[in-house]
């Protein structure tokens, strides 16, 4: 069995923590593992790492490594997208992939999004294998979840009979209206479609033929041409594409915890709350609040009497909202365009060379942003035009050149660079490189 | 006739605008004039700026000259308590100063808070005009304001018969329950205490005599030893320790809107609201947002179907809280003393020698604070044994002194102050200068 991660989304809906250069897939919420690092560890649990084909998108391979690193998933496959297509043409190109290094049709392939959560491992593995069954047998199979609640935000899979392991299904229901979702949570053959499915490479390709005709032309020319003329790939999801045209698909129920993570309020669910029902992280003081998810970063933040809100700090941008209205938060982003042709602020440059950075805080003139460096990674050399710099070591060791002045500068220490000068960072100690970086002059920033 | 301003309060109600450094009023609602500069404005209309006197704490001193200059009024009386001992002290000592200065007994005082909001100035005017012909009559006077609603944060004033163009005052309510707001702002005899009053020199001393005998004998041994002992003066309210003490006052009504600003939701009540009545400033995009108080500062504020809310950015700390309970804003620092015996963020250094101070952020191991020096202004040599500086120059022009090297520093360029060194900035410019200041080092917080 094959296992191909679709790790290229985007999107806002976690705003301001989640960013185009960071979508939800790689934040952490526990402080250990992204949602990615926990998909791979469920991955690695049934397959090896070479079983491991993880398609994302080419701005977040550096972070994606990082990830495969952490948990020790370097023998992965990374298969880059050239542009977004949404998940039928990620699937489709992560098993084109896979045929061209020579896997055989039978081989049986699990797709699984990086942004949701679930468990338990015992749980998942045993769904897997049902899945496996029946995709053996020539099926397609979703994994269904038993409706924790009448979820309006999730897709529902209706189910008839039993076959194998599984059940044969019958329709796909789009995210319904609340009493729609009250009749579907009540009824035993309504399942929350999980996103995932199990199949054969065989499967997927007769599937494609017979339902999306454009994306299997574009498969059947072989890998390269793919790649090449992926942009011409239809954008849209396997569930729409696909498995809600076709008869021959499969459920399969997992009978664990699982979240799809699409807002704030999934996450103040799956966190574990204090007495009052708060969820509370960083520094700060609540009073008199109650259910309440309060993310602070960086600043204190002082909250007196809420209920049921939300409080996020991303650095430069702060949520505040009623958790019921978290799934508004995408709205944020055409809003704000509305208003006067702007965008959500976005993160200075995201990870690339093992470098992260997080904007801290914007002013009229300057910003301040918090950079981080894995050993042996670096900031490329760079200059800017109209803007000078100030390279602060929080911790770690790292050489700094400036033109041809080459220096070490330790932790506690810093240097300016001057507007037009060229500068590299790179980090020669054993730990991260933690920085903090003024940027100074009137094209930085509201000027 | 004389002003004596109080300008000495501390507070924090209105964190995290208010600090200690930085007491309400000295905050700019309308971005223009302070609460103090607003209430000199008023005074001016009446007095001469040397009929001014203002009195304050030593460490406000220079931010009260800088708002006497704003509004041209540097003849003005700056008097400074040693330490702060409530209003009726500090009236005693604004009186003291005035005798001291050979002002006649005879002469009417207006007292004045000057963190409180009234208009308009005609209104102000001819009830100042009223309460000094009483007070020429030999009473002391108190302004009252007919309820605007039952409010239960004011003290009430209940009147009785008429006297000249006032009314005798019968007695003092503090801040009274919800019921007895509710009849006192329906009662006719029921004014909300403004906290100003009007009364010539020698009633004050009077009074004193005959209800504050432990402030009497120190004023009255001449302002130097009054200044000497001040330490000694009582800690109470000129209208617990007097006005409530006293049948010989009198009331005169100003007919105009007034408010003590005591609370985020009496700000909010005052400010310019559109059409969905929020009132919004700084960078913010709200989306479904009714009856909200959104200020931001720096980063964007994300606000999404918030009712009646407050989200207050203060830089390296954010108050988020339902409008109606701002009246709690002030249990937050105790409430931070419980947690880990830590204070409310304090600003860096306030305003000293024409350098005011603004926090923007802490993290582990660094802090960063916008600074702005006035022209002639200086930050002091000073040095950090365990933290290095970088001070970038947003705007201006600055002479900065390292050591023994000296240099200039132009708007877009900065430089380091390395661990232990010391380190002078002016401003050299003919503008003000503008810095953004980053201290890195395991001592600056939480490393």
């Amino acid at each position: 069995m094959k296992v191909v991660i679709l790790a290229g989304g985007g999107g806002t809906r976690l705003f301001p923590l989640s960013r185009s250069w960071l979508p939800k897939q790689f934040l952490e919420f526990d402080g250990k593992r992204s949602l990615l690092g926990l998909t791979l560890e469920r991955a690695m649990g049934i397959v090896r790492p070479s079983d491991l084909v993880v398609v994302t998108n080419p701005k977040h391979r550096d972070r994606v490594m990082l990830e495969l690193e952490s948990v020790g998933a370097l023998g992965a496959h990374l298969v880059l997208e050239p542009v977004g297509r949404n998940t039928a043409s990620a699937v489709a190109l992560g098993a084109s992939y896979l045929l061209n290094l020579g896997v055989p049709r039978g081989e049986v392939i699990l797709v699984a999004p990086s942004d949701h959560i679930m468990g338990p491992a015992g749980e998942f593995v045993g769904a897997v294998d049902k899945a496996c069954e029946l995709a053996l047998r020539g099926r397609w199979v979703v994994f269904g979840v038993r409706p924790a609640g009448p979820e309006t935000g999730y897709g529902y899979i209706e189910v008839g009979g039993p076959v194998g392991p599984g059940f044969l299904v019958r329709s796909f229901r789009e995210k319904p209206d609340v009493e729609s979702a009250r009749a579907y949570a009540e009824d035993p053959r309504y399942y929350w479609n999980s996103g995932m499915y199990c199949l054969t490479l065989g499967c997927l390709m007769d599937q494609l033929e017979r339902h999306m005709e454009d994306l299997y032309r574009l498969v059947s020319r072989g890998y390269d041409e793919f790649i090449s003329a992926f942009a011409d790939s239809p954008s849209v999801s396997i569930d729409r594409g696909l498995a809600e045209k076709s008869s021959d698909g499969a459920m399969v129920p997992f009978n664990g915890d699982w979240s799809d993570i699409g807002s704030w309020d999934a996450i103040y669910k799956w966190l574990q709350k204090d007495g009052d029902g708060n969820v509370i992280s960083g520094d700060c003081v609540a009073l008199n609040c109650e259910g309440s998810l309060i993310m602070g970063q960086g600043r204190l933040i002082a909250a007196l009497g809420l209920r049921d809100m939300l409080v996020v700090d991303g650095g430069d941008a702060i949520l505040v909202a009623p958790r019921n209205e978290s799934q508004r938060v995408g709205l944020l982003a055409e809003k704000l365009a509305s208003l006067g042709g702007r965008e959500l602020p976005e993160l200075l440059a995201g990870c690339v060379n093992g470098v992260s950075c997080r904007s801290l805080i914007r002013g009229v003139g300057y910003d301040v942003t918090e950079v981080q460096v894995k050993p042996g990674g670096a900031i490329d050399p760079h200059h800017h035009a109209k803007s000078s710099e100030s390279w602060g070591v929080i911790e770690g060791k790292a050489r700094v050149t400036i033109g041809n002045r080459e220096m070490t500068v330790l932790a506690g220490d810093g240097v300016w660079v001057p507007v037009g000068e060229s500068c590299r960072i790179e980090n020669v100690g054993d730990g991260p490189l933690r920085l903090v970086v003024v940027r100074i002059g009137h094209k930085v920033f509201g000027g």
